[in-house]
């Protein structure tokens, strides 16, 4: 292998496993060619897939491992289990040891959480990592975030995932400032929890380095407001999951009313190129790849059940990241307000 | 008047008032000939809109108020300003003195919440009081709840909120015994916030007399997997904006395709059945109606913005509400359960 960029695969992970995997990164490949891969996992398994890929074949090298970890295996389970021994745990350590410059899995979100944490470890300064989404909106993409690692996270917290999700934004997007989000219930001073309203006047009062543009509600994510959306973990979450249930849920009312009549039949078959469009804006695969920022290691959850192309999707978010320095950037912030943020807590009541 | 049906509005609600509220009760009138209203507000703009609607105008009685509450104004500010001089609070307080049977108001939510609970009071044995939705679902609809009353619920108030969702629900869907489930970040037991997961052991274990389907995820909502999801204040009102958001964001998507190229336009002019089916089942007017849950009295929020038909839909809510006794109901299923809610609260690490 060579200097170039070089990314560890997680081959085992998600609902497919390598049969996903693999072709996923040969289609990533095909897009960055100078880009080569450390496929962990079950040999038996990934090498007949690599032998039907020679060009990718040629930039990857298979690091076996005895152990995958399950979709629905629980993550303190995994981490003893897969210790040393999981393709998800033996793919990560190989960014702590500098053998690759970023990890992608679409296997068990709370397992790879759990060990990136303990292998990579939070940046200095950083109390609690998060998982940034990318939201398709009405005028391109924004950053949402946390959407499942911190659930509960308090004012402190969210004004450090306010950091770390601008640096994402400002490196997916190549913006100089993104503008910054708090999700809120209203857009008044007075609405929201006492951890939202805290954030909120530390982001206003403090002399941060990132452009705070105040309360958004919940359907100003899709509006593209601002670039990022800030939450904690369990309201991310839900909102991610109730956008995506919504999405589903009007594509198939419209397929349904679309086949009730033979004219409207003949309309859809002639509309035929605005569905593909619309279709192919709502992919969920073109804006696969979950970001888990904070860590000393630039980490990307897939979907577990996406395919080649979702999967490839992901591998470019981390091929984004670390061509642009994500993790040096977060770094960099973080250090520069970490006087700011140190400073003594007050007016939280919850957390 | 008779003893018939008789509904309070409050008239200078909403976006447009009376210009919206009087048509609104016109059309709920023509589907139910036998309802009456109080007509709550300036009497100079009700009367001319009323006298050009003989039919509504024989069933009305305009009861002048002197104040209007402002759509932005706080609710501390609205109490102190509106007691007992506004239309809103004259319509909510005509609820507590028997003169009418419910109240229905497209004014300021937060102002209508704190008129209600310091007018009506919550129902014995019910902590606090949550704002119910009406979620349109790929299989029917479903009550959503809490979407803005209380932020940061505890357990012993979701499980008053399951009891009070699962009682609307009956009362919605005339099922003698609505599913429940609880909005959590994933199926499994460890996920969530303890509030959560205290409140889905007490579902599981206390004998309660609803039918608890376990927890449900964002997406579930939409799928109507459950007839009652129920969440504290702040996440449901993120869910529901964001689906709202969600819903307007792919329907603008939809138009932009389908007036992308000539072909579409023909394509989109023959399925236009097609769409109009989809605009009825999408329309957020089909589905308009918070319902206050746990006081004194049946309490409507109409949205600020709706059209007539949208606010003739929250007058029909209210109706429902009032004919199959939805706070009979409550009052007796919190009794039955009042000695299970009141033994001692453990396992809470965060409200």
């Amino acid at each position: 292998m060579t200097a170039n960029l070089i990314i560890a695969l997680d081959a085992m992970g998600g609902d497919a496993g390598p049969d996903v995997v693999i072709p996923g990164a040969a289609l990533a490949l095909e897009r960055h060619p100078d880009v080569e891969f450390l496929l962990f996992g079950n040999e038996a398994r990934i090498a007949p897939l690599l032998a039907a890929k020679p060009k990718l074949k040629a930039r990857c090298k298979i690091v076996p491992a005895e152990i995958d970890v399950a979709m629905d295996e629980k993550p303190s389970q995994a981490l003893r289990r897969g210790r040393n021994k999981s393709g998800m745990w033996l793919a990560i350590d190989a960014v702590r040891k500098g053998e690759a410059a970023a990890v992608v899995s679409a296997g068990n979100t709370g397992a790879l959480m759990a060990m990136a944490r303990f292998i990579l470890r939070t940046l200095p300064g950083i109390e609690r990592p998060a998982i940034a989404a990318i939201w398709p909106t009405s005028v391109g993409e924004s950053v949402v975030l946390d959407v499942g690692a911190t659930v509960g996270a308090d004012a402190h917290q969210l004004v450090e995932f306010a950091i770390m999700g601008e640096a994402m934004a400002s490196c997916l997007f190549g913006k100089q400032h993104p503008t910054v989000g708090l999700l809120n219930i209203g857009v008044e001073e007075v609405k929201g929890n006492d951890s939202v309203k805290e954030a909120a006047r530390m982001l206003r009062e403090l002399k941060l380095p990132l452009q705070y543009e105040g309360y958004v509600e919940g359907d100003d994510i899709g509006k593209g407001r601002v670039d990022v959306v800030v939450t904690e973990g369990f309201t991310g979450n839900v909102a991610l999951k109730t956008a995506e249930g919504t999405a589903k849920q009007i594509t198939t009312f419209l397929r349904q009313a679309l086949r009730a009549t033979l004219i409207s039949k003949i309309g859809a078959f002639l509309a035929g190129g605005a569905f593909n469009a619309l279709r192919e804006r709502l992919d969920p695969r073109k804006h696969n790849g979950g970001v888990f920022l904070g860590l000393n290691g630039v980490v990307v959850k897939s979907h577990g059940g996406t395919d080649a192309l979702g999967f490839a999707t992901a591998v470019e978010v981390a091929i984004e990241m670390v061509r642009n320095g994500l993790v040096q950037r977060i770094a960099s912030d973080v250090a520069e307000v970490h006087n700011v943020l140190q400073a003594p807590r007050n007016g939280e009541g919850e957390s």
